[in-house]
């Protein structure tokens, strides 16, 4: 009787929706020019310690990965990312729609290397004949639950300069990926060495919403944003639910629950026998179960996502949690688990 | 001290936002599949007396106005338009980044009429070295403030019979056009007589939401929505407002409470001597003013659009009114400006 | 029984064909870059005076327009074009399908102006809510027939200066606009005064191609030719035929021949009391005949397209004469339309 | 002082000139409507025996591929094809430019089977978040020389059968594979077991052009032609040059004299020790070299493709012959191999 679907399975945080209702009669201009959206934005250029870093608010994360790749990519330049890469596989060709090829590459963990980079560059050959990788799209946290070091991201923005790549982060789930354990990145880490990185709402307590940080002047994104549909009226929406996450690290906060409730799920299947064939540190858990115990849990109203077939009997499948996932329905859950078979 | 601007000056109504906050907490499916979703879908099929009808909850309106054109036209088809369409002139060239080219044709009054279609479908030859016009675009209200009657609106599907034409209809000011004196349409009519129309929340007292309707069977609607960003991932939001607004008639009290004080503030404009070139019957008004009013209005902190230069002393702008605009603030208003000069 | 049809019904001059039997089993590298193409690349460069031009052999012009088009502009940015223009008529929508706006104006004789661009200009307020006008287009000699001075071009040169704009003339007819009575243009003033050109080969005498002269550093044209599918393998193709026409004169020889076999048609017509609403210097002619005329020179076995009706007893109708049209035939097809009804 | 970098390094058979040549004078209408055409799309059927197929004369291959791809798919739905495909390494990326992804997978030969297509369809879950993989993109001969028999088109047939997808064979090389040892394939098969294949001229001894056939009604195509700019004007070119080809033989008497050239070249190296990773029956081969002999080739003057290293010492290079490779030069080639080192 409860949804470990998603991380996006509810409304906004209290706070989140408290701060839209007080801005509510509040007049302003549209489109996100309001002073709104410019105090968040200078609250993210602090946390950043990116006093010039070119800041918008989109709506949602296939929309801010089309509307970068497109707007920093020419037309014969394609993006390098992982196999299981959300731009590669759960956005529906969105990127390609956009004109530009994704190259993907196999990975044991959902994270790129420099070394998986330089395997992509080595089978393009720099004529006119074949695409130019141009830029790396990596995922923090990853779609399996991993995370980047900071010296994993520091080879990464060493590998970009040496080949001339952008190096472009999409931090959906960014909140999770740095308030986990092993985590030793911070945001002004993000916005040294990345081209752009994104901090994600959606999927941390806001309604909707993603704060993209370009860190390279962009003069004409607001360009691009109108022509794919992707510029909120109200855009003062987005500026007032991500002042309320970041002015007092209710962001965080929201982020380091999710985790913790992860693990305490992670550590209780565990505790049963059941193998995570990917250690995750972050909210997304892929715990492999029989498919009997699977269908028991379904039967219960228990919901989660499967991810892939393990073998005849066993299936890997999807816990996510959120700020909003209370401690006793974990509880119950393992309870409930323990029960199964 | 107050912004005639837009019609999305503010947030939501209180009622709309009070529906969100109390369906907050509730888990359900992202991606618009949820419950609430369904309900207000249900709402609407009922109210346009179209059970069969497709709907889809999107977040804007170039992002509905691309979307609905992309999805029904092949890549060598065209879309006919008034010059002053919003898809023509303020989208940024959204419809052509999709592919297709806007035949667009001047008109006095921001309306297509039969003739003016045959018009441009004359200037086609049906080979393939031009274009193929396929589907009509038309806004309700239009983007300069005037209405369809049911008699224009169905001499305009005879016409796309005739020549085999798809029709679309631009709803973003729905609520205020179909609340016009003059008005007779319905939204069965306009189920019935159009191949696609949407109900615009964005203008009309929601946070942001166009419900679009559409009359034939597309399978794959929703491919086309998330390939361009345009799925939201708590899609329950737009199902929330929309049942907020439709439930009970809210939704055209708003509009209906716009249209009246756009009456109040152009019967007293036009009663200082001020001339509207294009009648409008709904809540953008378009008066005339000489250049030095207007500064002084400006100076006072009246917030309105420039909307085109007359002559050397004379400026159209444009007033906008919304379902928040107080009374008191249009008496105000026309006191302010029976000062001026 | 003979086509005025187009200046494409014939192969190719029998020069050009003996300069390719000539070369047909030289080894070359593909795709252009062979010592044939070089040679013609010289011969263009120094025709023009422009030593550091980038010149590109393409296809055909539909190609060449796209392409030009598509890879100088960013993705928000419009062509302005005269309404009467080939990209905005006989393409197909090949701009729009690249995703580009072509913003067309009414021209009184198919020719831009400085006050017709600047009227475009004028209904754009360069925001994010508009495409940004970029490129002017025109043709010379235009799809009807009219050419372009010095002076015009330079004045239009000045106005896109002061606009930021570049300028794109598509030479399909550059013959015969260059040999025409009354121009006083040059290949060095085009390459002086617009950003790019092409050189028509297919409309006058080449079995097919498009000369493109670039006259700014445009590291990546060839990308977008091979992305585009406009790269052709065996290049040196077009740049035997290039040389062929161009090395000696042959160029300007049969693009004279063409406009004198116009007037002689054109004075012919004339004589017999039928009018030419616009003038033409150039080897399309646009006379007004009668639909009883139009009908017995079509049963006599004389081809030529309809342009359009002029009223319900006459119709504009289009000849072109080539290269390949001999004086006789003129001479008898007058006697023929002296004897019609 | 030859050339075995490709097999379209000269002009046209001389007997494909000569046609040309032959019907240069002949007036026709353009883009291909003309009788010559028509006559090569008649060969065509009857050769197929596929008396109702839509037959479409284009330039080049990589446009071919662009225009089938683009045209046969709905937005978001996705191609098939091998990760060493023409359309997935050496277009530049021309399908994504259309907005369609390729779905690419490792092949130990250059051909996909039933198996490598269910591997790729068990990756996509037939919702809305992922592309619809529609199409199978297979290439005979295949980018490394193999070819299909006509089990294994069968099976791939019935495979696309079951999962409701189209099926298309670029025949860039067709001639080279309908000729090769071991082919058990028909232009009748092909035309009964795909959706669309081409019959390709440029590397096959025409000047230009690939002539596509496409097995199911397809009322629009040359709508999707001239949109990018793929209709040549002087289409007769093609059909002259196809019915040259096929009238009597000519082609298939090209493609087998090119293979016996490659045949006679791949067993004169192996005499000398090298190896052959992949066996080819077709034109290309692909022997491993040291790079020392490599070197001393081209210092001789000869011509050929780095495909990729092998090992520090050791190269795999590719040779390719075709109808105008002369026998002798294959002999002097040995020798001076032979030579080496």
């Amino acid at each position: 009787m409860y949804s470990f679907r998603n991380d996006y399975s509810e409304g906004a945080h209290p706070r989140v929706l408290q701060a839209l209702t007080d801005a509510n009669l509040v007049q302003t201009v549209g489109y996100g020019m309001d002073p709104l959206c410019e105090t968040a934005r200078e609250t993210i250029r602090r946390l950043c310690d990116a006093p010039n870093a070119d800041i918008h608010f989109l709506v949602g994360g296939t929309q801010t990965n089309l509307l970068v790749i497109a707007s920093l990519l020419q037309p014969y330049e394609a993006v390098i990312g992982a196999h299981t890469s959300h731009i590669n596989t759960h956005e529906t060709g969105a990127i390609e729609a956009t004109g530009h090829k994704v190259c993907s590459i196999d990975t044991p963990d959902g994270k790129l290397t420099p070394a998986l980079v330089e395997t992509v560059l080595a089978e393009h050959n720099g004529t006119e004949h074949m695409v130019s990788p141009r830029m790396v799209y990596i995922s923090d946290s990853t779609e399996i639950g991993t995370i980047y070091t900071k010296s994993e991201l520091t080879a990464l923005r060493e590998c970009c300069d040496r080949h001339g790549l952008l190096l472009f982060l999409d931090g959906a789930r960014l909140g999770s990926a740095l308030t986990a354990p092993g985590n030793d990145l911070t945001l002004p880490d993000l916005a040294a060495l990345t081209d752009a990185f994104y901090i994600g709402g959606t999927k941390n307590g806001a309604l909707f919403g993603e704060a993209l940080v370009i860190n390279a002047p962009n003069a004409h994104f607001r360009w691009h944003m109108k022509q794919r549909g992707a510029m909120l009226a109200k855009g003062r929406l987005l500026g007032v639910q991500f002042q309320a996450m970041l002015e007092d690290g209710l962001y965080f906060d929201m982020a380091r629950h999710a985790n913790e409730m992860a693990f305490r799920l992670r550590d209780g299947i565990a505790a049963l026998g059941y193998a995570f064939p990917v250690p995750s540190p972050t909210n997304q858990q892929f715990p492999v179960l029989p498919n009997t115990v699977i269908a028991q849990l379904q039967s219960m109203g228990y919901e989660f996502e499967i991810d892939h077939p393990v073998d005849a009997q066993h299936t890997c499948v999807r816990f996510v949690t959120s700020w909003a996932t209370p401690a006793d329905v974990i509880d119950s859950f393992l309870n409930d688990l323990a029960s199964c078979r």
